[in-house]
């Protein structure tokens, strides 16, 4: 295990992250408030002992092997999760650590949940610094599963890339740069877009560049406690429907599809169900609302396409309350937790291109029954899919249970209401956000017991990191030289 | 399609049906009760009719195909239930058909979810015929299960036979015969042992023989309102325990056992799971009761053995109402719902055997991840498992839970409250009998929507078939030819 090599990864990671505090710094400086003494400290720490770190570590030998790949991908998150808790305790925003922890790492997973309670009261810096937690996140997720999760069979974007080359590290330098590159570029003009769009709707600047982070990321956080209902406008909520959806789709067919290739998204089998369970599912809640409420036919139908889209792309972002609706139409939401966005997108869950391998794996099967000596190959975008990759896919879903019931049970604990339990897991688990019960989108997790909120916040990795990643820490064959 | 061959099958089921009612009509006499006559009609109708179907069929081709096998296997469980639904109607019992067929389909699928509300009023006649549903229903899956499935690769059995034949009637008749002829059996055997035992724990006869075939059908009727509960001797209880455990052991393993040979049971993974996972849930149950209860040691012991046996075996009978016990303790017997007995006996939801192979499959794959150019097989019994089952099994596993969500989605359209609606629908498919929140082991299934009704009576054939066997008939290359 090449030591010192971690350690200097968790040296830059310090110092890149007390640079990124300079941001709300500023913007804490520019609107003249009390707290940026606050930010001066946080990014003060990283940045000095993020330099002594990369000066200590300076003469590391740069291999970086498989089992250190690991440990690197799954220590950004908790080291920045660790250190980026910081600016909430030394502006006094918030007090205790257990809660910032819990604040930083919904943030940089891009989940969404929050424990505060009353969010406008916030200043500015702290606003930006929390959804700048979610952009960066978002960042992170895009290298990570467009360039770093494929060469460890991990992920789902494998099924794209017909050849993952070896993990050493001068043969993959190139690639992940140059992919990184690509993607953030998107991903940057994709947030200015949202931005100018939201402004063009009235939104305040500040809140539409906050908003446009929290969106790209699928994160959630807003600057409003009412979260979008603050703004009750057709127009921004379509704005923010849409690149909700752009955020959810995978970043390589937004690119070709940018650059006016329009062959990859049309011919994406993955796409096509992203589109179609999003219309079925809209339709579906959209005629439910019709029937049992009162609401206006453009009205229902928003607010259906909002929260399909929102918690399908794992985004989190609420106007009307739907646990205010029909169990019937809860349950159809609820269904959605476990979907998730598209691979290489920022969208976390399971992620719909595993939910159509596994639909079709099962209906394969039958297939493979009733002509039980024919080759039956599983096809996904008129290739065939390597039986390992099938495999994979199967155990990740298996996983994905296994986990959400074993922490549902183990977090009733703490929070004995069912429903609130498995909303709050599958929830985090998911990156998503809000969940059900005392947990649901008009609620927060203030009142979650701390023991609960730690281990939310490792659900939220969990997930972030797609299970594997984290898990494979914890198998003794890691381990074993 | 030979429709012929069908034809004389559905024949074949009425006449064997219309026999088996004889016995409740001989007991309805010796008792000297005054439904008798609701006896003789149903007998009578299926004697009747039956015998006209064979005679009418007489020419028929044997060759039974796979396709026909897959009709005949699903017909055997919907014939019976519809025309076992009989006896009910015309003794006047149950008055609606719904909620007749529902108390058969309970039956014979081993359910035991039941729609009556004052048990203790039925006829001893009744009584018999519903236990008797059980007993036969228990007897079919012993054949299903060990003899039938493993030819079309279903089941899970097909871990344990080497060399599995392909569908000619001339060769597997002997085998199914032979396999099937032994296995009853033990089945006979161990429903004598059990009656003898419930007798001189001083239950009456008739109510040890109805439990005895509620028993080891791992089905869950009572001839009490109150099930088990109604007899509070420990002995009475464990005696219950040990044969509900013996009921979801592997039947050929208990074979085995009988004649002296311990080595098969000794060395089968999944028997010493499934005792591990009942000593596990066991523990963390007993403890919790110990913690949150003012109940005695061996009573606690007691209630938290018999509950987690009753649903692991897929049983459902019950002593104390574990819905009155802290959330964490029923959120722990509600993970059981989805474990289910061992492949090859009379239980029913996942089986063990598959949970087995999904844990090691995700740590397996954990183990490819760290290692990803080495071949890992995974083995079961100390055998590498064909990938093909790997598949399946992971496949079924996904199936499940698919079905258990959209299920529970559908089923709130008639049920409002999400624990009830989960509680039935996992209850059903996995052939336990009570649930959660209006369908727990203090309540029944009358309240539901008649729609829900025959919902429910579908999931518990679905659960009871494996799934494929009845999936595979709405798959539209079955129908191809």
């Amino acid at each position: 295990m090449n030591l010192k090599i971690i350690f200097r990864v968790i040296g830059l990671l310090m110092f890149v992250e007390g640079a990124f505090m300079l941001f709300p710094l500023i913007i804490s400086i520019l609107y003249g408030e009390n707290d940026s003494m606050g930010f001066l400290i946080s990014s003060g720490i990283n940045l000095f002992a993020g330099a002594i770190i990369i000066w200590l570590t300076r003469k590391a030998n740069r291999d970086i092997g498989k089992r250190e790949g690991f440990i690197i991908v799954s220590l950004v998150w908790v080291i920045f999760s660790v250190l980026g808790s910081l600016p909430y305790i030394f502006t006094g925003a918030i007090p205790g650590y257990t809660d910032a922890f819990f604040e930083t790492m919904s943030g940089f997973s891009t989940t969404g949940s929050s424990i505060l309670n009353d969010i406008e009261s916030l200043s500015h810096g702290i606003l930006f610094w929390r959804s700048l937690t979610h952009w960066l996140g978002g960042m992170g997720i895009i290298v990570l599963s467009l360039a770093i999760l494929p060469i460890f069979g991990i992920g789902g974007m494998q099924l794209y890339i017909a050849e993952v080359p070896g993990p050493t590290p001068d043969k993959i330098s190139p690639r992940i740069r140059q992919t990184a590159a690509t993607m953030w570029v998107i991903y940057v003009i994709l947030t200015i877009a949202e931005t100018i769009l939201l402004w063009i709707g009235e939104m305040p600047l500040f809140d539409a560049v906050c908003h446009s982070f929290a969106t790209m990321a699928t994160g959630g956080f807003s600057t409003k406690q009412a979260s979008i209902a603050f703004w009750p406008s057709p127009f921004i909520q379509y704005v923010i429907i849409l690149f909700m959806f752009l955020a959810g789709t995978n970043f390589t067919l937004t690119y070709f599809t940018i650059r006016g290739n329009f062959k990859p998204i049309l011919k994406d089998e993955e796409f096509k169900y992203y589109g179609f369970i999003t219309l079925g599912f809209t339709f579906l809640i959209f005629t439910g609302l019709l029937i049992s409420t009162q609401t206006g036919v453009e009205e229902a139908f928003r607010n259906s396409l909002f929260w399909v889209v929102s918690i399908i792309t794992t985004t989190g972002f609420g106007t009307v309350d739907y646990l205010l609706w029909k169990p019937v139409l809860v349950a159809l939401i609820f269904v959605l937790f476990f979907f998730g966005g598209s691979a290489g997108s920022t969208g976390g869950g399971i992620k719909i291109m595993r939910m159509v391998l596994l639909f079709k794996n099962g209906y394969y099967e039958l297939k493979r029954m009733v002509h039980p000596n024919a080759v039956i190959p599983l096809k996904f975008n008129r290739h065939s899919v390597d039986s390992k990759i099938v495999t994979n896919v199967l155990a990740f879903f298996v996983l994905y249970f296994m986990i959400f019931g074993a922490s549902t049970v183990f977090f009733m604990l703490f929070e004995p209401n069912l429903e609130t339990a498995m909303g709050a897991v599958a929830s985090c688990l998911g990156n998503i956000g809000p969940g059900l019960g005392s947990v649901g989108p008009a609620e927060n997790y203030a009142h979650i017991h701390p023991i609960g909120k730690w281990f939310l916040s490792f659900l939220m990795l969990l997930g972030r990191l797609e299970l594997f990643t984290i898990l494979v820490l914890f198998s003794p064959t890691f381990w074993k030289e």
